[in-house]
């Protein structure tokens, strides 16, 4: 059993890397600072994960994906309608982008991307992590009357969209291509009731 | 002047940049392998490059913002309607993924991430790279007769939506994300004709 000291240490190095790794990737984070900034010594970094840098990413890959699906489960509990419900995803993504000075993008991607092809444990959490958000966007679709078939498809184009209108947003510093992605999945979910 | 040998070296060096960069990314491509793979000394990589990593990874994703322009103007001159010649990219983009093993994703979109909010020059190129991408399908699309408004929003979720599913197949390593977007950017489009 773990003492609640020790849960406290790991969650904090856990939460620390995956923030490093979101606005600076994989390869740029070092275990150094990780261990300075969540407080913690090498030592006990080690002590949590052995597997060191590698193990860590796989942690805070699925740190993100938690993460994330706590902001889509939010937003969907907050409104019945899914278009409705994916313009307000859009807004408060670009709402926080913005306010970390465009900074805080998806905690998955960069990491996802300098790591397929090399590191098959690291892109296995990742491809978990869009699978975990599709199945909540599929889930909401289907419970406001959406057939399967559609769902699965639409499911895949929201987190796509999402994906590559936060990138977009991020590299122009601006919260225009996140407006337009709400717009038009809205539009491209209300095409097929 | 340069010297046919020396554009020829330059150019491989470009080139070698862009592809490594695109497989690995931007932290983990050394000037070392570099100059390995483009077969040039590290004396002629700091010769062309006196500014180094940073210089050439500004020039790696210039030369992968040609590329995928190059890429989107075949598509778009070989087909009128701009809602089939988007399908046609999403089946090209998918056969050249699984055919590199699902190595070879977007060429700017790595680095992009990994220098966002801390490489001024590099994220200026892929913002560049991301609007030139736009302007061809924005002028595609005025070209077949939609608004200048619908145009730009369009544009927008044409190349994110691209990007994002280009990510999603890469890490999933499957066609479908790039096959079910082209079907829906093919009925965004159509959506509004």
């Amino acid at each position: 059993m773990r003492t609640q000291h020790e849960v406290g240490t790991r969650e904090r190095i856990v939460q620390t890397t995956s923030r490093l790794m979101q606005r600076q990737g994989y390869e740029a984070t070092g275990l150094k600072q990780i261990s300075q900034e969540a407080q913690a010594t090498l030592g006990s970094v080690y002590h949590f994960f052995p597997g060191g840098k590698r193990e860590l990413a796989v942690e805070a890959v699925r740190h993100g994906d938690r993460e994330f699906a706590e902001f889509l489960r939010t937003a969907f509990d907050q409104e019945d309608d899914p278009a409705v419900a994916i313009v307000t995803c859009t807004r408060d993504l670009a709402n926080g982008l913005r306010e970390s000075a465009w900074l805080d993008g998806c905690p998955v991607t960069t990491t996802a991307l300098e790591s397929a092809g090399r590191e098959p444990e690291i892109q296995q959490a990742a491809e978990d992590a869009y699978e975990n958000w599709r199945s909540l966007v599929r889930n909401k679709l289907r419970h406001s009357g959406f057939t399967d078939d559609t769902a699965h498809d639409l499911a895949h184009s929201v987190i796509n969209m999402l994906e590559g209108a936060e990138l977009s947003a991020q590299v122009s510093q601006s919260v225009t291509p996140l407006e337009i992605a709400g717009k038009h999945l809205a539009r491209l979910i209300n095409s097929y009731r």
